[in-house]
């Protein structure tokens, strides 16, 4: 059995820290580090926990440790900022301290050199569930930070790529499908999300977004957070929106895509709203990623879904959420 | 059962954040906050677990929320920093969700109104037991940050307050022991730690100390850390070691005050080295907490104690290492 120190030693092998910016980073009691003068701190944590997040017989190590990360990272590309380090606490079971862990490790490190993150410290015990934590920590210019409360009515709403993919990996996953190449777009999105960080800076340094979020949970809870928060309304145009393509053999079985697309969660989009006169100027793909506008932020609170016959239906948030009962979409 | 955004509401209830520096606190994707120009960062974190941090049986959740924060301050104390910030992650069981939860949050914001720090932001989620991971960050002048890596040969070893008074508190609280007065002082420096704050920060302004520590594990554990960091050895004095005072009645059950000094975790006094020179100028009492010389830095490698007929005895690391099967001390 490793000892805790033997542990942390193998961590930061895995995670050689020697940017200049970091004056004590993995071994101390705690990291010290440097920033741009100028700059703000953005500052994110969020757990994956093994039965909650994920499940050790379904989602790979390499995918667990990967996803740990990405998903806190998404907050950042949200906020519009640049990651910079990050921290990590890892509870393991004794059974995980070996091959599993260095699959882990290696996925998160592979996450690691993808959005340009620093590891510089972090907590290890034992425990009979894996726990992991990730602190992430970014900068931004002073005042760029695009917020989930800017949103005014008129304002147009975008999101970017496609939603419900990872929704759709998820079932593809869980009830052993692999549907072909397709299926495997869809599962290699539920396991190895791409936080929109260039995206999101580049919305920030434009000043192009005034209110933003990522789809961590599905698009109908996510907006009614920005909506919640800038306390406005939105009406979201059915037709509008970039459904994830169900391949028929799979909407046979019932899966919707419009029903994956509103309500399905972990695709790590960002939706975020555009005053419509900037909207106009705004490129139909930024940063590599197609930005669709789907609706309109409203001065009436509620979400409304518009079809094609130009009718309301009411969008009630249907997404993840760890503490109701139950799970509909 | 209560939604996670209402979950965050209480949260937020009870840690208001509205200073200058903090330009989004708890709610968004993430925290945005300013720090002092020339500061640098100082970050930490730290799980605390049920079943393997503290029994809920044993613990009342005031403790737990006070002392989850408490053991992750105290790493910004070990290297001399101001506290400013934190996140909180928190998993819970539902039956936990109301009065657990307001009790729990009661003893955080103690804690966090005592070391002066504000809650900015965080991540909840429901499970079958109760995990908490805090983040706390807080700032230093440049370059005055105290790591274990500085002790040299010859620097006097010093320690603040009493040792091993947590640990006979861990004991008398499990064995449902209360053993009068002074039982209490004990359950109480278990219960609640106070994290030496004051004084690493007059260390690190002072340029006292040349590596530091806190004893989280214990002080045969702790030392051994700034030795291996430092690729020094140690002579500790018995004699001179401030040993918590054992209740005759308790040293009668197996209670011996030096196993318990050397080897009790949980006490998070401050370890730290001195230079010979500075040594003889350093208050015995600072930021009204005693220091004691224990011991000094060797070019030896290994920690040996050295009993009061002047023999060494080798020293070894028998604190609490969550790695480790089974446990002295």
């Amino acid at each position: 059995m490793a000892s805790e120190d033997q542990l942390i030693e193998r961590v930061r092998r895995k995670f050689p820290s020697t940017a200049a910016s970091v004056r004590t980073g993995i071994g101390d009691d705690a990291a010290v580090v440097r920033a741009a003068r100028r700059a703000e701190w953005v500052v994110t944590t969020d757990a994956f926990i093994e039965n909650v997040h994920f499940l050790r017989r379904v989602h790979p190590p390499k995918v667990v440790g990967y996803k740990a990360l990405a998903r806190a990272t998404s907050d950042l590309a949200a906020m519009g900022a640049r990651p910079l380090y990050f921290l990590l606490t890892l509870a393991l079971p004794t059974s995980c301290t070996t091959k599993w862990l260095d699959d882990f490790l290696g996925g998160m490190a592979l996450a690691a050199r993808r959005f340009g993150l620093i590891l510089v410290g972090g907590d290890t015990t034992k425990y009979s569930a894996v726990v992991a934590n990730l602190t992430v920590i970014g900068e931004i210019d002073p005042g760029r930070a695009i917020l989930r409360s800017g949103a005014r009515p008129g304002d147009l709403i975008c999101v970017s790529g496609k939603l419900g993919e990872a929704e759709l990996g998820l079932r593809l996953v869980r009830k052993g499908l692999r549907a072909g190449k397709q299926g495997k777009t869809f599962i290699k999105k539920h396991f190895y999300p791409e936080p929109r960080l260039a995206l999101g800076q580049w919305l920030a340094t434009h000043r192009s977004a005034t209110a933003m979020i990522d789809t961590s949970d599905g698009l109908s809870t996510d907006l009614g957070h920005i909506c919640e928060a800038s306390g406005v309304g939105a009406r979201v145009w059915a037709e509008k929106i970039p459904v994830v393509r169900v391949p028929p053999v799979l909407k046979r079985i019932g899966l919707d895509p419009m029903r994956l697309a509103l309500h399905g969660g972990e695709d790590y989009e960002l939706v975020f709203t555009v005053p419509k006169k900037r909207a106009r100027s705004l490129p139909r793909i930024i940063a590599g990623v197609p930005v669709t506008i789907i609706g309109e932020i409203t001065r009436e609170k509620g979400i409304s879904l518009v079809d094609s016959h130009g009718r309301d239906l009411p969008l009630r948030p249907a997404g993840w959420d760890p503490f109701r009962k139950g799970k509909s979409g």
